[in-house]
């Protein structure tokens, strides 16, 4: 797999940086950069950029702002997830949460700049203005409402939940705009893009459900079980441990196989295939399936 | 002064529409309308329309959705700053707060959900693209950090307050970016127009601490006093009833003088006029100095 971790954690800096210039309220401040340190697996920009890069990339510097416009709006998701009123998390990446070092005025004011920042950065990127106001609108659809990540929390506070529209917009919307927004970065038509962020998505659900069955709060470094204590909805709970990791299996074969035809076609391919074994660590993998 | 309430409900209840359109959850969809219902006095995009309409307008459909992401965020501003964790406001226009009438939870996210909109709403106008961008950065800009409403209300966590800062982004920046925004979508600079809405901003910064200080609470809607209770710096405290009215009229007449020279200077000038005694209402004026 491409290393893009330096590239996107130089351009995550940079447009931090520039929401802290000038006269800007310290601690408000200071939030930025606390919700996007120590990076997470920045998962959803890295496929962003490689989709790009199989798309035969054209334009980095606006390849650059919508995966940090993307990281972004993951990050501010995170700090406003983790607040009392929703999962009451103390620690997020190895580290106290948001509101839990700050305040929680601070860190639900740090998740709203976070999410116009992503919408600043990418404004910024003049250069081709169609594909620019194309990002925003992807980003845009797959963050608010009726279908994006703000309506999977929505989902939450529902009596009777869609679990089709829940699991698509809580997990999967980021991640069909990471592979959409890669392919509108590098100019290509992003609708064929859709199925692989969908299915990507789909992965990471069950992945995420079968960590937070297997894995040692030392390995997440955040607290398991939080599924089973909000009474959400599982994969284990409804397929077994070892119907999910078939089924884990079986969504990431159908993602490879929907990868649109592309200059980096076997490259992606070969990403999606990484992901599969770092979704789900060996060790857990192995305490589930002895001797495979 | 040219009435353009009901040109603004129609273009923000298509957008609302489009938020709560196909599967959605359907309480957080409720919040959406309730954020934006019933209108206040739409003071900030009607000083867009008015701009974009004394330039020269020849975009109208850029001109809504200017208007439109503008008092968005407004309302999601609102919104977020009523929380208990804020204002701890139960009563906004006359009716129950939105955590009040729905949950803290669906507030919060309906904050983030029209805060996205604002931009999805910008993003949709694809006819001028390089200046659906721009309004998009002007928007941020005046939104997020460092200098946006988000910057304002950050400046209420530290030990120090600069005054200057915090009233310019507090209350300053959505009226700039009114004025810019107007001069933008009708494809001029928006340059000129940053004095005019920060002038504004100040205007409106007085006279809510004038109508706070003299006003009932059944006149305003909401629960008067609170600056005092929250220590919040006041112009009536620091120059008297008197001082803050006659400080008022000063900043509007630099408004006025402020005015870009352009096809509808005379109507603008008219406009800022009409609100001084908006802003004011004229029983409390007659309650501060009786017999003038």
């Amino acid at each position: 797999m491409i290393d893009t971790s330096d590239r996107i954690n130089t351009a995550l800096t940079a447009a931090i940086r520039a929401g802290q210039a000038g006269i800007a309220p310290q601690k408000l401040a200071q939030t930025l950069e606390y919700a996007v340190t120590p990076g997470g697996a920045r998962i959803r920009p890295t496929i962003l950029i490689s989709v790009a890069r199989a798309c035969g990339e054209d334009q980095p510097a606006l390849t650059d702002a919508a995966a940090v416009a993307l990281e972004l709006i993951h990050c501010a998701s995170l700090v406003h997830d983790d607040l009392p009123m929703f999962d009451d998390a103390d620690m997020r990446r190895g580290k106290p949460t948001m509101h839990r070092a700050f305040s929680e005025p601070l860190a639900l004011l740090s998740g709203d700049s976070l999410i116009v920042m992503a919408f600043q950065v990418l404004a910024r990127v003049t250069a081709t203005p169609d594909r620019a106001l194309g990002l925003i609108s992807i980003l845009g659809d797959r963050t608010g409402m009726p279908g994006g990540i703000c309506a999977g929390q929505g989902w939450e506070s529902e009596a009777e939940i869609d679990l089709s529209a829940y699991h698509q917009a809580k997990t999967g919307a980021l991640f069909i705009a990471a592979t959409q927004m890669g392919a509108l970065a590098a100019g290509q038509d992003p609708e064929p893009w859709e199925e692989l962020g969908a299915r990507i998505g789909e992965a990471f659900q069950v992945a995420d459900d079968l960590r937070d069955a297997l894995c040692s709060a030392d390995e997440l470094g955040k607290p398991v079980g939080q599924d089973d204590l909000h009474g959400r909805p599982n994969a284990v709970q409804s397929l077994g441990l070892k119907g999910a990791v078939t089924r884990l299996d079986n969504i990431l074969a159908g993602a490879i196989a929907s990868i649109p035809s592309c200059p980096g076609e076997a490259g992606l391919a070969q990403m999606v295939r990484a992901y599969a074994d770092r979704m789900v660590p060996a060790s857990a993998r192995a305490r589930l399936v002895p001797g495979e």
